[in-house]
């Protein structure tokens, strides 16, 4: 079978790590480059577990980032400032590009400075990149002959799926949306810092970025899109002492006749026909049941009496708040099954 | 030094526990008596590791619960039913009576049968029993007289203390408030449950209880007296993966001429005076810092875009949560210093 | 392509749940029937996350075991008294059994009432079974004809692949061997008890069952045909907070010439051309890089000045040590490869 | 009261926050000086939650260590090269000490730079040294006029502490003897290095340093005192994924006429006196009952078919492992009562 070749740059962080393994187990696809400092020069197959082919691909190191134009798609696993360099420069080889980071998923270049700490480099690519979120459909109709995606952020995705069919339905209002988020650590990455030490996380829950982490307007841009009107959200992560898998859970004023058979009747209907989230009851909700896997699972209450609802999601960071996200993206550009791959 | 006689029914509960050393340690207080089915008829130091005299108590079982009149207060680390009954009878033999548990938190009879699932046997009581938080004294200005305190529950502790300081500055709408719970695992007690187990539990993070944990109404009632006006609260609890300690997150719609500085100040001014509640920024509440103390920390932020707070709370479950809490209160009751057994 | 028929009894535990998996990923294989009491009734696919038809095997309760003999292999994972009662039926009907617990891993009949607690009730087929350890050829030279065979218990798996490399060669003594297991929590199975639930497990270590595991004597007749000689162990286990995974040390006297040198080339040689274990050095064995996955990792230490050696192993409890060992000998017995399902 | 001057040299280590507790909570002792770097300037109540005059202790930097001379007996938690400079300083100002690291724990200056990897600066005090493990009396009968204690390694005690009173009563052999140590993170101090970070250590347990652990000769030094004959041990350490901890098994030879019942009568003998060792069966020994607590809990086995022992020791590794040790040390150089900190 021909198969699409596939290119990763970014290869050595957790979700580098998953990606590798997830393209080289797609029938469809062909990994066909590795790009990252840490293991420049080893076969992959020394770093990862992996059968096939892809094992004895050499990873070159960043200054040889054009290694990775060699791919009908690239992945860039890599941190938002290096990602809004590297992007333009594969998309002018005619590379199309899935960007892992935040480099392109705001629309609004002057956001950048305060979010995320820079001049954006390639404005003029934010209008073009497609919002990667197939199972919310207003954000990117098709990524048929789309050239650059923006996966979503990890708590964001979770954030968006928890919250989309009630605004979809104009069941909730979307000017005061209040999002609690729990998450384990590779979330942070693979960072060696004191905040990330074993004695500092284990037998610990704390509060971190109190209004301002980066997410925030990148949920706000989606919610508004669904919402068809100005959306407002108050995000507060924690850090959880666990590996993988967060949970979102969201809470706001209910609108209109919004009940809770409405509103449970809203969840059903939107992911429907959508085999990565899955609609449970909100207390099923759980890390351990997404950890390791490409799903998400989301549940909803509403409290009738008090005018109120409580929406939660869970996923895994590093698959679908990551790397199976994307390859859902890539499927959908080359137009292959995702299928293939989910377990 | 005279000491004061205190008993405790209950001891074999993780709160159980943490009371006898509290107790036992205080040098004005004498464990006199303690009653619980689990241990009966060992000597409490068998069970527990304590020094001195209360090493040689013997545990007397349920059915000869009178031997905790043998006190000046008597501390109830029992089920709500249990001390719903239990109090009674000890207070009719003039025995001043510190319950852990629920029942007698509401002053609405007619709330038991929805939150704790009984019809209460002693209605005529839950007008007089004082809800003992003693940093937020709109509920119980003093406990000098009082002969029955209701010790507040783990999360009603960390959510009162999150949101009293902006409802009693008129700095917040009571009517939607928002909580979000994280407790550790000892918050269940000691019950021998599937999903407590610790294969449920590790690298788990779940909601539980969605729109009817019975901490609730409570929460309602107290922060309805604080701000002097009806208070709505939709409170979602989370199980995470540690042993001790909670934190709650509050979120709710700024009002007035809120900002950033004057909710910053309203904290800084509420618990000025008090050794048990720590004001610190937001991302400085965390479990670690509370876990086996008997102080809770908190700390707020106002979105001014948004018109939004967050306010943070953390404290150890079995401590401030209960057991050392319950012990502010005995000393409060009997006017004797409680630092004594801060550590 | 034809494939050949396996059928699972005991589905709903820890291993039963990854059995169903192994199986209906393997393109060899068909998952045809499915026994537990606990999931009676239910299809397979509304308990386990798998796809293709295995998700609609409707699971037998064990009164209708006899289902099982739709199979050419029936896989057991229930508890050893159950096994011994299950396998003959099984036989008895031409089907061939691998079986995960220890009903059939000790020759020696008599050893059942001291190790296991019940007489055994089909003697007769203990010098019949094979011990399904293809790393250890010395225990079964092949799998091609045989109707019965024992699947190794977990920690029994670890020992033996830390030592008998050693006893092969000639280069330990066998008669004083000690070994230290530490074990996550799911090697204890799914049982709701006092000992597994999160608080007692959690920021603990302790050994049990000392003196007293039914791992020894089965350790013992796997090492003392390796060393056609007898073999003495001294084990004792530890659970560590942890799910999945265990790792075993083990010690003892270098014998004859053995140096470092020896028992380095001892280890590589024996595992030269085994893809389900790897070996690294001694402090790069560890439960993480194992867990999930169908090898083990051994490393082995020789401390020339105290005439000693330290030998270490890890892997998944669940998998190697279970499921994935038993998905080998399987495949060994039908003689198709194993290497499709590992990934 | 007159109380003693203590000061404290590497505060803001693990130890040295625990040392700081302890001497501010002994009613015999003032803390009259601290010192660290990283938080020099600072008073030490901004950094320990403290009662009374030692939070107001400024800490001085560790070029002004001899501000630590203002006291009777100087308390060292410092790295052991630190150590070997320091204590001869201070001694030679008049000053006793106690010393926390391995600096003066071995006698053969020569062995330092294989195991410690540095050239001993003050040999002359090796042989001067008392090594404080009071339990194990064979060591240092009495510490009344000793001006310099080596406090025993974390490990090390466990391990002495197990196979001693089998040593003492000549019913194991000392020249094989295995020891496996399951030590919690805070062991490892608090070092921002990869292999401590959550991600590595959770779910996860590896051997460590195999074969070249520092407390082996330490070990060897003290068990061949109490045989009265050379002893050998070969080591090996685990990371386990906890926080405060450990726990030794220790395995060898029964000698003469040793069996089970001498075996448990030479324990409860030698440790019949003694408020810091407990004795109980070997499946009861674990670290979460010895955590923040200051005694060790021991037990053993005798397996009389192979003739071997099990025997296993664990403690909080900051406490008997470390601070409360030191503190026993102190109280003993001065003859006041350790007990009155026991909790």
């Amino acid at each position: 079978m021909a198969t699409a070749r596939v290119s990763i740059v970014g290869v050595s962080g957790y979700a580098g790590v998953e990606l590798c393994k997830l393209v080289s187990a797609h029938p469809a696809l062909t990994l066909s480059a590795a790009v990252a400092d840490r293991w420049a020069g080893a076969p992959l197959g020394e770093r990862v577990r992996l059968r096939g082919p892809a094992a004895s691909v050499v990873v070159a190191p960043m200054k040889d980032v054009a290694a990775a134009a060699n791919a009908e798609v690239a992945l860039l696993a890599t941190p938002a400032d290096v990602s809004a360099r590297v992007a333009p420069l594969l998309l002018a080889r005619g590379v199309r590009v899935v960007d892992l980071s935040g480099a392109f998923r705001l629309r609004d270049a002057s956001a950048y400075p305060r979010w995320y700490g820079f001049e954006h480099p390639a404005p003029e690519l934010l209008a073009e990149a497609a919002y990667g979120l197939p199972e919310v459909p207003e954000l990117a109709p098709s990524l048929a002959g789309v050239r650059l995606v923006a996966n979503p952020g990890c708590y964001a995705t979770a954030a968006i799926l928890a919250v989309a069919p009630l605004l979809a339905a104009r069941l909730a209002s979307p000017d005061a949306i209040f999002l609690d988020g729990k998450s384990g650590v590779t979330g942070a990455g693979r960072k060696v810092e004191e905040r990330l030490l074993f004695n500092e996380v284990d037998e610990n829950v704390g509060a971190y970025r109190v209004g301002r982490h980066q997410h925030t307007p990148e949920i706000e841009q989606a919610l508004g899109i669904v919402a068809g009107a100005r959306a407002q959200v108050t995000f507060t992560p924690h850090l959880v002492p666990l590996r993988r898998g967060l949970v979102v859970t969201a809470y706001g004023r209910l609108e209109g006749g919004a009940d809770l058979a409405r509103v449970r009747a809203a969840f059903a209907r939107y992911y429907a026909k959508r085999s990565e989230v899955v609609v449970v009851a909100p207390d099923e909700v759980a890390i351990a049941r997404v950890a390791n896997e490409t799903h998400a699972l989301v549940g909803a209450h509403a409290d009738e009496e008090r005018r109120t609802f409580v929406a939660v999601a869970a996923l895994d960071n590093l698959l679908k708040g990551a790397a199976s996200q994307a390859l859902q993206n890539v499927c959908a550009m080359l137009d292959v099954p995702f299928a293939a791959v989910a377990s």
